[in-house]
């Protein structure tokens, strides 16, 4: 299956806030336009050819967007867009052959939901609809893996139409015949007539955008969700990615992933500056770069915008901040060469704890907290170790916190060349 | 293609200095038995059923050999062997389908070799034969693709007998013709009779192993071909090479690869608690490490045993030392408040050198001196760092050294950095 036929024809009734030219299908969620999203979930799993059927309001903008994600599509001009949905499926006709999905291009949907929806068969249902109004959504009673009823108003229903299909040619002989009927043909009266097979798909992120409270929910939605969390220690889960959380919200739209890395970047440094002079305010500021450490993975994976470099660099940046503090904290301290020892292990500890994580993925190419469950559990993580050291200075035990940082940083390296040897010991 | 027919019936003169009961097939070179090369050679690139066409007096050892390796095999008694090995390809008739391998228990072939042979057709044929007794060899006149003439003895012909055939079930009609004809028939006598095609792969390893001297140079060839070498810097490709080569091929069949790991960290180990009495004698020991550094991964590689675990162990241990090493001399050199930038930022960047190639691999699962070509001129790789590292202990200049480190070794992880943005910075 290489073929998807997005319906772009409907005569939405503009938004209100939302500029009056843009299609509805060209809004911007969470710095993405909702039909890219589509297009790039669909291109990843194998979808090559994409057919747009589009009003002639919204042809123009329409192509030219699509034209410049260099995809291999047809544009289907439906004339006359008040026949509705259904007309405008029956207008792909002549350009689909076998097996092919088909979508709303006002719709939003997860990787996840996609990735399921793909492997299923016919209309693609919901029982749940967490995400989207379901005052509004059009229900579906599924019976014996076959369409019974669809409608908004319908009484008796076990799900929710999602917008999703895969379909085959076949589609087509009912869409001809109910064109040929009546004038007006929704894609519920065909599913319906077609009796089409029916695949549960509950509980994933879906929406579809009719008000600009659907669009604000599904941002938030979609950045909630861009947390990979992983290897998310204590302290992230229940502090840093809060707000991180919170600020990629306020920023998403305003920033690029690599801006927001440079900019975390330069506040650690700016806290290894501050600590020189008072390591209790550079302490509160190297927590709140850490705090400011997710917003760049977060915006770049709800804004679809990651790149393996991103990650790479933001590591390295990591390595910097975490080297420039500890030694700000060390001439702070002016230790004698008795206590010398203590301050080099604690800053090579603090980097051989991702090394030893960092160096698992380059030899096996995995994740060490996705292969090695018990890593996620063992404390030391750069989230817990920057709170501990922000606590430590406000404190002002800056001895006490080198010789500590040494004992856990290095144990947990250890306890990770155990892990991995157990796991992966003779392989 | 999924089948290897191995002919290990022939009636070799037993070689001087080798156990009288060992069958030649199961020899060990560089601390792996001939035929263990073959199978898992094969068995890396798909073959997964194997026929060994045995004797009498090897059958035995064999059966109890390719038993513990855990394939699926199938064991040919050849009760006549005096008839010759066209007789025992013969006998492999009714249990071969189709395309299959057919190759001698007594041949030892290289990796690359293999990956090769394997995408030709008849008999592989190689112009060159730079390991093998060329004196000795059956000589081969391939002419427009095909076998003209093949034997020991011709005057006319343009390459040798590799003793490795991708063949198909066809062959055995020639065989079967020439097996009622004649009491002994040679493979030789098939080919010919067939005018088998052939493939030339010539220069790469392969030998058959008829004399002590042929294990030897065997042996050698093996241990050299195992120096992976792309990551290598100056100092180990004019120095430190020839040492751990030289030490591998003392030690291939004493120590295992782990062994080794161990062993050179302990030396590395032993050389920073020396260098806290004396940098100049620890610098030495230091190197010394260094040189051994290479030999856990050429045991590991010529006697088929690498693990990614092995590679991860080295590397981490290999981070321990250049801390340790570089934490005595800083001990060693008391430095004031004043010099401690100087003494961390050395620290850090060596550790930092191996962090940004490492990440590397782990973000794009690809060996970052492979993909970035220019990473691999860049100064300061270990060999060379450690190489510095003692001419500065052996002159005295230990605060140069630390000043100098912390130059070259951060300048390297941004110009690193550089390199890698400007290849995958979009990726």
């Amino acid at each position: 299956m290489d073929m998807a036929v997005i319906l772009c024809a409907g005569l939405a009734r503009r938004m209100q806030g939302f500029p009056e030219h843009l299609p509805k299908q060209l809004i911007r969620v969470a710095g993405r336009e909702i039909l890219y999203r589509t297009i790039k979930l669909l291109k990843e799993r194998g979808i090559e050819n994409f057919i747009f059927v589009v009003n002639e309001s919204n042809r123009e903008p329409i192509e030219e967007f699509v034209k410049k994600l260099g995809i291999s599509y047809t544009l289907v001009l439906n004339r006359e867009p008040e026949r509705e949905n259904g007309y405008s499926l029956y207008l792909a006709k002549n350009y689909v052959k076998g097996r092919f999905v088909l979508t709303m291009g006002d719709h939003l949907y997860s990787e996840d939901f996609v990735e399921r929806a793909l492997e299923g068969e016919g209309l693609i249902v919901d029982e749940l609809a967490l995400y989207t109004d379901r005052e509004e959504a059009t229900k579906v009673l599924c019976r014996e893996g076959r369409v019974e009823d669809i409608g908004k108003g319908i009484e008796e229903f076990n799900g929710y139409d999602t917008g999703f299909f895969i379909l085959d040619e076949s589609i087509f002989e009912t869409a001809e015949r109910l064109v040929g009927e009546k004038e007006r043909i929704t894609l519920s009266e065909i599913v319906k007539s077609a009796k089409l097979r029916c695949t549960f798909v509950s509980g994933e992120f879906w929406t579809d955008v009719d008000t600009p409270e659907d669009v604000e929910r599904a941002r938030r939605e979609l950045i909630r969700a861009s947390v990979k969390g992983v290897g998310d220690g204590f302290v992230s889960r229940h502090l840093n990615r809060k707000f991180s959380l919170w600020l990629s919200e306020k920023l998403i739209e305003k920033i690029t992933p690599n801006q927001a890395t440079w900019f975390t970047f330069l506040v650690g440094v700016f806290s290894s500056i501050v600590a020189l002079l008072s390591p209790a305010l550079g302490g509160i500021l190297y927590q709140l770069s850490s705090m400011m450490d997710g917003i760049d993975g977060e915006i770049a994976r709800a804004s679809m915008r990651t790149t393996k470099f991103g990650g790479y660099l933001d590591s390295v940046l990591d390595r910097y901040v975490d080297f420039l503090f500890l030694s700000a904290l060390a001439l702070w301290l002016k230790p004698t060469t008795a206590f010398l020892p203590w301050v080099l292990l604690a800053l090579f500890g603090t980097l051989m704890v991702s090394y030893t994580t960092e160096r698992f993925r380059g030899a096996y190419c995995e994740d060490a907290y996705r292969v090695i469950k018990s890593l996620r559990f063992l404390l030391g993580k750069r989230d817990e170790r920057v709170f501990l050291i922000m606590l430590f200075c406000l404190f002002g035990w800056l001895k006490a916190l080198f010789v500590f940082l040494a004992l856990l940083t290095n144990l947990r390296v250890i306890l990770t060349l155990y892990l991995v040897w157990r796991e992966r010991g003779r392989s």
